[in-house]
């Protein structure tokens, strides 16, 4: 229950909750839909607006919930019932529903026709001397999210005199993609298992998926991929799709369609075909029925995500086919249902010496204007993977004639796991707000995105999901922030990240202004803070190997030259970065003119991605007049500084936050302040030893020695499958992992080594 | 939080909620520590003798945690705060403590002597003409112990009115063994991952801990080993000793010491010694020097549980040591600090072609009276491995000379995982009350248990925990019943498991008496069900592989023999069953005379026993007149019965119970019955395939064909370490340490394989 127990949790039931005045503890399962007791100011002064509820008896399903939320939320927030009724409509009536299901909405004549099929509409209006105020939307989901936007403006206190807002979504999907496993790991997940109780579905359908339902939908989230795109064949097995459908049964009353990952070897690795060859006919015509028979469990399906010939998953290259070539053949099959592919564009090959950052661009730029219609492009917001800070991919733009989605990863698979707060917002916006100048200046990634730029309909958004079983749901407090503020930013690509933190803080912890400010300045300063701890001025991919936790710049003997962080940042005695300019790799030359133009001049490119694009020298002299060594051990001072102030600032908000709540973020930065330190410490240990450049005046010597600093392991960090590990035991040369491949190689190497 | 988020949680908080009368949803979060409000005329009856808490400032953590727990249960249920108080006392006041802290109950002169370390004593008495309940001990402990206690006695309703009860427990060290492994998973675990957020301690120490020491503290737990016995080096590494120590310092608030399973080689696996001898000085020191450092950190430090020379863990043996020689180095090491091994005997050989329910007695026989004095003997109930039902175990009574505990598994590997209702109560009681006549009639294991039998005072009894972090736990509401009672049986193993089952029934649900005998009808009954569906007559061991979920008694082809359901069941043409006689493996001759006389006589032993001790044929005419043949077909029909029989039962106890558990035990009882049929069909369907006789007129023929059964496969089972799944894909007589071994064998193999 995002309510907490005592609470009403049936329609009909309300209680009312004497409270003296004090903080009580919080467990964060409510996230941002908490709903408490407003003090009795509040309460007077919203009572003449919010006296009950008024329904349609032919509402279906996802208006019963959003009638449901509402009076669950307003009821919570008033200190009494906020009833349900169906006549009459009185002063401080709320009517809620559509022109084609509530008759009250259909006399008004609004002006619906704007808001599309997801809109919605929220005014205040009088007919017959009554004042009421109406939440609309064209169909009922426009009205759910209407209701949710309602109950928002009261959570936030807003003033609800004359309020007329109405808001569409500017993209079509807004999806968040699961990487959970079937054994019920996630991989990248730092907040415990997977949600979803696979062993016990479809039998026992949790009340946390419907509570899970409808915070997605609260921000808007109308779609998502349940499960990892390392997918396993078994997802498609009879018993699987049925504990989907269960899954997706919940997910349907919050406007909420249900997707897949799959593998693409499915039908072969099942033995039900002799090949996984997309152009093969009995392969063709497997995944048309089962299509079928998936559409009859799950009448909202929405389609196949898949990570395919990319990083050992097998795909059609296997069969000398192009990505178009297979994403059109399972497009074909869901195209009948209205169902889409998502194929992701994350590819680089272990055989092309090419830096990886060129290798999708080049792979995929061919092939535009290829795909089926029903076919979505998921793009990776940078050229690597995740990172702190990346430029925006080269896909977005260059491929105009393909719908191209953006992808996000919401869990911090390299930005601290769950417990380093850092915002990330405004890392998105970056990449959101960059220019690509494709079509000149305003060429926006936001715009590719919605599909204004290209006139694209079909329009998509992904998020890696945060969520876990942990009660907590993301692992901190305030990694929630991150879930909110992507479903915040898939609704609106042009929203800014500082209003969405302040919005966040104010659902979330207080709306007292002063809190919200300053801890919106925490959250503003946090992204930026990790980028100067971890990676700075352009460097990145230097984590440890495999969980990604934890510094790494010394790692250079993977099999693959692309996992290792030398390949990154190339540190030797003379300099270091990364060469993307002519001179070097020619990344740049992804770019429209005027982008690259800016990245391959070190006078003018942004400095915080400087080693990104330039191999440069040590004593290279930044606009701060300082050289690049002291410049980047200037980096890491600051960053471990502003996890400091971070932690001072949070000190400063003890009396607006629940003792729970404000001692588990206080130890989070405990950590952060730490790991910060770690971070800093080893980095410059590390690249101390091969510039071999004295420390600026005044900044302290590394804790550790380097050696130190490589020992330090972490056998059971999370978010690694464990499940992998069996995999090299099976071994079929198709499935590999990272991990699997690096444990079979290392084991190889050794024997053969012994062999001889 | 054990008690609803908006309820208090602070001492000095106290919110009145007024309820409307209906039954509102649990999630089972706070198991039998509910403190719900009562009815008026409850708290009428109540309020005379409940006012205040008399506390003194000198109380310790404990103590303080009494209070506090005694003002928080009271306030709920009474809906009006009951303040902590130091003076004075007046009618109504409950004084709390023990003769040392508490100047009140020095003056009282109560009869404390005979409680012991651990007992408590509550009582209404009368002085200066007031009168007041005094909840005493000799020590904290005991006086939190009688807090529980009285709590408890108002959750049921009891009288208070000369209240007057004392109890002490009867075995002093009352354990939890989690099979919690480093990496999350819980091996044999059902309700989620491990409760331990491994990855965030010690700097997050979440206050789950806090409310899981109170609920085991509730029933008399004062020991938790918090990782699984099949332990990795790494809980000894400096890092895990810290984690372990910030759980440690939150049980120690509740009376509850720590202990850590340890693996036998640990020094030599960390390299920090060039063998793991127990005889080695190096290996010696190294203990000694790891234990001091343990106990700098966990002063409440309890001890170590080993698993050594079992299942492939290293021990002695690898070094031609025995057991006792193992046990004893560690022993030494823990003495000077009050500390004990736990040693288990679950010990059986690959190698050695004996009956394995002989090979740990005769074992260990050998080694009575060689042990150290603070050695304990953790022996598992049945000579097997915990199935639903096994005759006790030879040791039991077999080791006169040498302390031994019962380990009895709380999770429910063998008996349907987390939805199949199955109370244990009956069986351990089965167990416990089980006269081994070694020292004549009345040598039951419970006095083997408590020391009386051979008079010793370090006494233990071992529970394999079914926690997860799970919202409820373990899993199901039901399961809830099994810690409870295994709390309860620890605390008293002459306890009745009916009266156990009762007394959760009234905490968890309702103290309704019709709603409480008919529950426990349906408890009570449970365990009988799951023999009968799974392994009747005393059947045992049919499970499938690895997991140990569903039937699979056609196994017969795993490399060790006694992995294979057919080493146990030995059924062909002619007949069925384990000759365990003089005629067969004679393990009957490891028990005294009068209970070998008994297991050998076929128509003496108790047919539940009947299969487990004898090969018959299937004509055998059993009692009651009929073949074995259809006796089986009759047991597993009677099992299905009652399954259905129970789910009925459940259904007509709808209104005392809220929505949401009913309906999830409900569910659950809908997995039971067509398990239950699952599991009938499947291995009368094998057993006729063998047998090859008709059913018995009115059976119904299996619902599959054999071969769909034996094609059923539970790949993502969960509570197998997903690591230990290769071990079955591999499958090799070695099984060591296991995987890795395995692991490295199949690669090099292969590798040598291709070289060739």
């Amino acid at each position: 229950m995002l309510f907490t127990k005592s609470i009403a949790l049936y329609v009909t039931v309300f209680t009312s909750i004497v409270l003296l005045p004090m903080v009580l503890s919080e467990d964060g399962y409510d996230l941002w839909l908490r709903y408490r007791l407003m003090d009795t100011d509040s309460i007077n002064r919203y009572s003449p607006y919010i006296r009950d509820i008024h329904i349609s008896l032919s509402f279906t399903f996802v208006m019963r919930a959003a009638a449901s939320e509402l009076q669950r939320g307003l009821s919570g927030m008033m200190g009494s019932d906020i009833p349900q009724i169906q006549e009459p409509v009185s002063n401080g009536t709320i009517v809620i529903g559509t022109p084609t299901t509530s008759s009250v909405i259909r006399q008004l004549s609004l002006p619906l026709d704007s808001l599309g099929n997801e809109g919605y509409l929220i005014r205040q209006v009088s007919a017959d001397d009554i004042t009421f105020i109406v939440i609309a939307g064209n169909t009922e989901q426009g009205g759910l999210y209407g209701v949710f936007q309602f109950l928002k403006e009261v959570q936030m206190r807003k003033s609800l005199e004359n309020v007329n807002i109405s808001s569409t979504p500017k993209v079509k999907l807004r999806l968040l993609n699961h990487w959970d496993n079937l054994d019920g790991t996630v991989e990248r997940g730092y907040a415990g298992n997977t949600l979803w109780d696979w062993w016990k579905l479809p039998d026992i359908v949790s009340p946390r998926y419907t509570d899970y339902s409808r915070a997605m939908a609260s921000v808007g989230i109308n779609g998502i991929v349940v499960n990892n795109v390392n997918a396993k064949p078994d997802i498609l097995k009879a018993m699987w799709i049925s504990k989907v459908a269960a899954l997706s049964d919940v997910f349907r009353q919050y406007g909420i369609q249900t997707y897949l990952s799959v593998r693409f070897s499915t039908p072969y690795e099942l033995k039900e075909t002799k090949t996984a060859d997309p152009l093969d006919s009995d392969v063709i015509a497997w995944w048309s029925a089962k299509v079928q028979k998936i559409y009859t469990t799950i009448p909202n399906f929405g389609g196949f995500l898949v990570k395919a010939s990319s990083e050992g998953q097998p795909g059609p290259a296997d069969y000398g086919r192009s990505h178009a070539e297979g994403a059109n053949m399972l497009a074909n099959a869901v195209r009948p249902y209205g169902g889409v592919v998502m194929w992701r564009a994350f590819v680089y090959s272990q055989d092309d010496p090419e830096d990886r950052a060129k290798q999708a661009y080049t792979e995929f730029k061919a092939l535009d204007g290829q795909f089926a219609e029903n076919v979505i492009l998921q793009v990776k917001n940078g050229p690597i993977d995740f990172q702190p800070r990346e430029p925006f991919h080269p896909l977005f733009g260059g491929m105009p004639n393909t719908p191209v989605s953006i992808e996000v990863q919401i869990t911090k698979e390299y930005l601290g796991f769950a417990t380093h707060l850092a915002y990330l917002g405004p890392m998105w916006e970056e990449v959101l707000t960059s220019d690509t100048f494709i079509k000149g200046s305003g060429s926006t990634v936001s715009r590719v995105i919605d599909g204004s730029l290209f006139q694209h309909s079909l329009t998509a958004i992904a998020g890696v999901s945060n969520v876990g079983n942990d009660r907590d749901w993301t692992g901190s407090h305030f990694n929630q922030a991150n879930l909110y503020a992507y479903g915040r930013l898939a609704w609106d690509p042009y929203a800014s990240s500082r209003s969405i933190a302040e919005d966040w803080l104010r659902l979330t912890f207080s709306t007292d202004t002063s809190f919200v400010s300053k801890a919106a300045d925490i959250m503003m300063m946090s992204r930026e803070a990790v980028a100067n701890y971890m990676t700075p001025l352009g460097l990145h991919h230097l984590m440890a190997t495999g969980h990604h936790y934890g510094p790494g710049p010394w790692v250079d003997n993977l099999s693959r030259p692309e996992w290792n962080p030398a390949y990154y940042h190339n540190a030797d005695g003379n300099g270091i970065g990364f060469d993307r300019t002519q001179t070097g790799s020619n990344a740049i030359s992804q770019y429209a003119p005027e982008v690259s133009a800016v990245f391959a001049d070190v006078n003018v490119v942004d400095e915080r991605y400087l080693l990104w694009f330039h191999h440069l020298s040590w004593d290279y002299t930044l606009k701060s007049g300082n050289s690049l060594w002291d410049s980047i051990v200037q980096a890491y001072d600051d960053g471990v500084a502003s996890a400091k102030e971070m932690s001072d600032m949070w000190q400063t908000l003890l009396i607006y936050v629940d003792p729970e709540r404000f001692q588990n973020v206080e130890a989070d930065l405990r950590i952060q302040i730490r790991e910060a330190k770690w971070w800093r410490d080893a980095c410059i240990a590390y690249f101390q030893s091969v510039s071999n450049k004295p420390l600026p005046a005044g900044a302290d010597p590394p804790e550790k020695t380097l050696a130190e600093y490589r020992a330090i392991q972490f056998i059971y960090a999370p978010g690694i499958n464990t499940i992998t590990i069996e995999v090299e035991c099976v071994s079929s040369s198709v499935e590999m992992k990272p991990y699997v491949v690096l444990i079979t190689l290392c084991l190889a190497l050794n024997i053969i080594w012994r062999l001889k």
